[in-house]
């Protein structure tokens, strides 16, 4: 479901020079298997037609899969959920004045593209979960819809209200775009593809080219997943044919106002038809006109009402029972359903998924006996919520709390560099691996590959030096986007997200173009990262499978908390000084002084300076989490602790993300139960981390941010005592 | 000449709380003469018809200038000089393959301005001393053909040997791109205003908006400047009808390879004809297409061929001769051709200094009797390479060089903020006039209005606390653009450049929408700041020629020189760190590794690191100024010379800008004497401090920058020498 511009700036953020649990003569055997060829063949026939929610082929897809596991001797089977599912039954866009346009909303079929012409199965372009509504009104353009262009709307005198909102894909994940819209008092949204992002201005469009076409459309969903993910009529629970569901109106991650995607061809006039200031530079796409905010004289009629179904989801769920300790669950999943072919979205990934599960399946021929459980999922339904996986994680949530070590997840691949998000009691781990993983187009390892991307990277020289001298390179943390957000975010369960990128672009997310032809023609034509990817997770399962101590590791879990706490502090030292700069600056007339009375603008007002407030908890909590990460680090290295003290510092170390949770949730939205990581509830991908009182302090809540800081204390405290405990009991172990 | 975007960037950059010499009634009764309507009047009258070099109407001026400041009972008269000017005889740009398509190379008829159709007296489309030329070969777009452009080229493995470039307007003086075309083996220029400059990009298009339309061309000269302005055939002497004069093939400043400018409108089909390499995203403009590189397989013809006449031009100069000092020259000019109409360049300047001069003629009137004499200019033929200006000064240099306090320009005016670039030596000066000037709009003064948008542009805490807390604000160096150069560069007199802007923009600029229907309804429309203007530099006028002691200051200068001396230090030091780093970087293989083997780049090579220079010269000079500057400035507060010791001051004080000069000029260019400030000779109108070292150092010459050093530590120290001496002579007279 991310497209890979977004995934990619989030997941090259950061990785350790030794890793905890080496790899065994099996990870070496597997790493051999993983073929690029099946690849291809696994993507032409799940990509063959379109594979979303409810639709035949995905239905089909599923079982193909879950047959070939069967194939491959694996214990493979379908799990099903009955979900809410929007699709169109009336979409209009129509500019009314000043003069007439219909908008099109049409994807057209390209000719040497052989699977662009099954428009009978196409899901036509929409935004899914969008409210049903029938509005006309002016027009007003927004930029991304993101609050910053609210605030800049403000100093501009613009309001939104009682208008229907343009904003372009981009800067945030698109259901942020109707949420402050709707909150902002417009009555419909539109959001178009600008062919800045995505479009002729990076390049060659499709189909000679991978970029996006002028008639071009971003489908996707605009549930309100920030606050909760997964099938909006059984928050929390698994929506198993029996259970007690929601009202279809007491569903709260439905749009509030009526939204379309619409392409650049369709925005064009539209906007052409606006008047008004014009746009701040920042604002401009490339469209060949001159951008203007509104609103009006536009106005534009939106009418969209749809098929409230609920439908069917099939999950393919492969399981290796653990000859040692089969209750400690390594969890890996991709998604299988796709906008409409998806052969970038989801299927590059889910083959490499499949070539790791032919992978296992023949170490297991060969007679590998994993210690741990391994379970293979591919989920459905991901690209209206994560409903497949959530589903299910709220389904067998018990189970998963109690068992769960961790979740892999991938969703989609391409060519480049190596990109790792997820918990920092894994970022040791995770180096470690990619170190073993070579390079298809270097040969070298995709972790020095990716050292030296970073290198040259850095924006100062202490990042460069950081990069030059830390033993591994950070991980990012998660926000969501993908199917890991029911496990980390809901369950407390350690998760990574990993996938190839950085040297591919395209303008196809989310299109009907997201097939086989653009992918071999465009992206990891011969599949070679593919198999990258494959040997990358896979040996992350196996060694975590058959790793006797589990390899967490919390000297850089430690060090990513204090970097957060500081991250903190100057953003509310940041705010301060911005507030008390402008207040000055108000005194000393310097607003009115460069204000042009022929674009006037509403001078700001002076502000209340943000009060200071106490980290120490905080700070108290971190600095006990680093001497006792360091405490248990010193004990690994001396310990060789025997099986059964082994098994419980196993338990003590799978409970190490779940320490991180707390039951009541994050303020306004009880689902979310992690106090480190979360999506930002204005950013909707983008992570917020320590999010409770980031989100407070951004917010201005300063009561709930001292609230916020002592839950987050709380939780680092927990983690501090639980890994303290598991060195005392490693130091026992020392001989 | 000079574009006001240019022109703003450099000269609101920086201003003193005290001023040496306060204004006197005379002033008060000047600043309530400049009229907005008599400007709007002179401007109707000017900009009626096309009145570029050589036009019948340009004469009809010169002529009508001359007369209206005799009417006013000024001794007026016309100095003419003869000088080379090309016109075009045959321009042709067609696209032969691999399709055809044949330039339009004019600009339309507007029907609602009035003036835009006189096409029998406007100078078509071209770019002047362009060499004759024609060439057919492959075309490629190389940004805006600046130095870094043709690095990155480098990096791309792209040459344009033997080809035809294509370059945007923007980013250095428009001579610079066929310069350095021809450096790199380009056999032809094309020069294109892109819509992203200053066309649809920026804000509604002519006639509907103030910003380029499609088929809009910025003509302009190509000369090479940098070498020497003024007449090509006779350079370091006046152009007069006797002067000695160089063959045509003999000149040196006229371009190497054939170029024409062309509208956005003719460049969109030869770039959309170009193939090869995306260009990279900050080379990419606002035309609805790729942005790519080539070269090819586009080819273009380019034909060029002038009418290679000697012409003559007419400066209006006006002496007001002194009462006391007549023989200390205050000189104040305005150029008064166009390329086209001109109303904004020059006209809204020239309208000004006529409303000064008009109120000088009141003053003396009134019984006012300049103790200095005064002398005004209106110089022709600027347009072309400062012509005008250029002969005048060097005709006139022995004379010049004996007497000339300062030198005014403007060139231009609009609405906004005040801009003042110029000779630090008048910093202090300039602060002080700039406090008793009112702003149209705000009733602040000007000074008050520009320092409030310098706190509100601060970069950086420690800058904006340096405007809070210095007395004066900084202004600009002067680099080239305009009738400064001669004056400033070549005969070493302190020089100030003025105007207002800021506040609207435009793209008429050398185009034939540059006239009085387009001033009056998109720039300063009321002409409020042309009456700040002509009270601006009138009131600069008055203090400078009425002063007992010279208001010249050398506290900000020394501050300056020492900034200077830092910057020169601080680029050293970032060469030698991006050469180690790139050095490493190289060693570690990390252009190998991020290098995209489907895009590749070509790797860098391991380079010599910069050596360390010895700065000690400057640093030494500058702290004996620093100290000479404190001694004066202290002894001003103190003492109350006499008038013969005011005299032998004010010699002193007159040679302390031609003391920063040295005979033999700069390395390569004997033309510009000022060791302090040149325009680049990479640049053109940007400037460069203390250019010998600079330079030198930026080209890698590093046994030159030493020796450059040394210099300009000499005229330094002489300065110091002879700001101790007056400071010891004014000593004398402390009482």
């Amino acid at each position: 479901m991310r497209s890979f511009s977004t995934f990619f700036l989030c997941a090259i953020i950061s990785w350790t020079a030794f890793s905890q649990s080496a790899g065994s003569p099996w990870e070496e055997k597997f790493r051999a298997i993983p073929d690029a060829g099946r690849q291809r063949e696994y993507m032409q026939r799940l990509s063959a037609r379109p594979h979303h929610l409810g639709s035949p082929y995905g239905k089909e897809n599923a079982e193909w899969m879950m047959n070939k596991f069967r194939e491959w001797g694996l214990d493979a089977k379908i799990e099903s959920f009955d979900v809410l599912f929007a699709t169109p039954k009336e979409r209009l866009v129509e500019l009314v004045e000043p003069t007439r346009f219909k908008a099109k909303l049409q994807e057209p079929t390209v000719a040497v593209d052989p699977t662009s012409n099954q428009q009978r199965e196409q899901l036509p372009t929409y935004n899914a979960y969008s409210i049903d509504g029938d509005v006309t009104a002016p027009l007003v353009y927004v930029n991304y819809g993101i609050p910053e262009d609210y605030e800049q709307l403000d100093r501009l005198g613009v309001s939104v209200k009682g208008c229907i909102v343009i904003a372009r894909y981009g800067a945030s994940w698109r259901g942020i775009k109707p949420k402050l819209a709707a909150e902002k008092g417009a009555v419909g949204c539109l959001i178009y593809s600008d062919p800045r992002e995505d479009g002729f201005y990076q390049g060659d469009v499709f189909p000679g080219g991978p970029w996006r076409p002028r008639d071009g459309v971003q489908r996707g969903s605009v549930m309100d997943m920030p606050l909760y993910p997964g099938d909006p009529l059984t928050p929390g629970i698994g929506a198993t044919t029996s259970a007690k569901r929601l009202e279809l109106n007491e569903a709260k991650t439905l749009t509030k106002i009526p939204v379309l995607p619409i392409s650049y061809a369709d925005a064009l006039p539209l906007l052409g038809a606006l008047s008004g200031r014009v746009a701040p530079e920042s604002w401009r796409g490339a469209l060949p006109l001159t951008y203007k905010i509104g609103p009006g004289p536009a106005r534009v009629r939106l009418n969209v009402k749809a098929n409230w179904d609920v439908k069917k989801i099939y999950n393919v769920i492969v399981t290796i029972r653990g000859a040692v300790y089969p209750d400690e669950w390594i969890v890996r999943g991709n998604h299988h359903d796709g906008w409409v072919n998806g052969a970038q979205d989801p299927i590059s990934g889910m083959v490499a998924e499949m070539e790791e599960l032919r992978g296992l399946a023949e170490l297991l021929k060969q007679g590998w006996k994993p210690k741990r459980t391994i379970i293979y999922c591919a989920w459905d339904a991901e690209e209206q919520g994560l409903l497949g996986s959530t589903e299910w994680a709220e389904e067998h949530a018990d189970e998963l709390k109690q068992k769960a070590v961790l979740y892999i997840n991938t969703d989609s691949n391409g060519r480049g560099f190596l990109g790792v998000s997820g918990s920092h009691t894994l970022e040791r781990f995770v180096n470690g691996v990619a170190k073993d993983i070579v390079d298809p187009e270097k040969k070298i390892s995709v972790w020095d590959r990716t050292r030296l991307l970073r290198i040259s990277n850095a924006r100062t020289p202490e990042d460069r030096t950081e990069v030059r001298t830390r033993p591994d390179l950070r991980i990012g943390a998660l926000g969501s986007g993908s199917d890991y957000t029911a496990f980390l975010d809901h369950l407390g369960i350690a998760s990574l997200n990993i996938g190839f990128g950085g040297e591919d672009g395209g303008g196809i997310y989310h299109s009907i173009y997201d097939d086989f032809y653009w992918f071999t023609n465009f992206a990891d034509t011969d599949f070679s990262y593919g198999r990258a990817l494959a040997q990358t997770c896979g040996s992350a399962v196996l060694r975590l499978a058959d790793a006797d101590l589990l390899p967490f590791a919390f000297t850089n879990f430690a060090d990513t908390m204090r970097r957060y706490i500081e991250e903190l502090k100057r953003l509310l030292r940041n705010m301060q000084d911005q507030t008390k700069e402008k207040n000055r600056q108000i005194a000393e007339g310097v607003f009115s002084a460069v204000d042009d009375p022929k674009e006037p603008t509403v001078l700001p007002t002076v502000e209340e300076i943000p009060p200071h407030l106490n980290f120490s908890p905080l700070e108290n909590a971190a600095e006990a989490l680093t001497q006792s990460a360091e405490r248990y680090d010193h004990a690994v290295r001396k310990a060789s602790p025997n099986s059964k003290a082994v098994k419980s510092l196993n338990a003590k170390l799978i409970r190490s993300e779940r320490v991180l949770t707390d039951a009541n949730g994050l303020p306004g939205r009880p689902w979310f139960k992690h106090m480190i990581y979360a999506p930002g509830f204005y950013t909707g991908y983008g992570v917020k981390t320590i999010p409770g009182v980031r989100e407070a302090i951004e917010q201005k809540k300063w009561k709930e941010a001292e609230t916020e800081i002592v839950r987050a204390a709380k939780v680092l405290s927990d983690e501090s005592a639980l890994i303290e405990s598991a060195a005392v009991e490693l130091e026992k172990e020392i001989r």
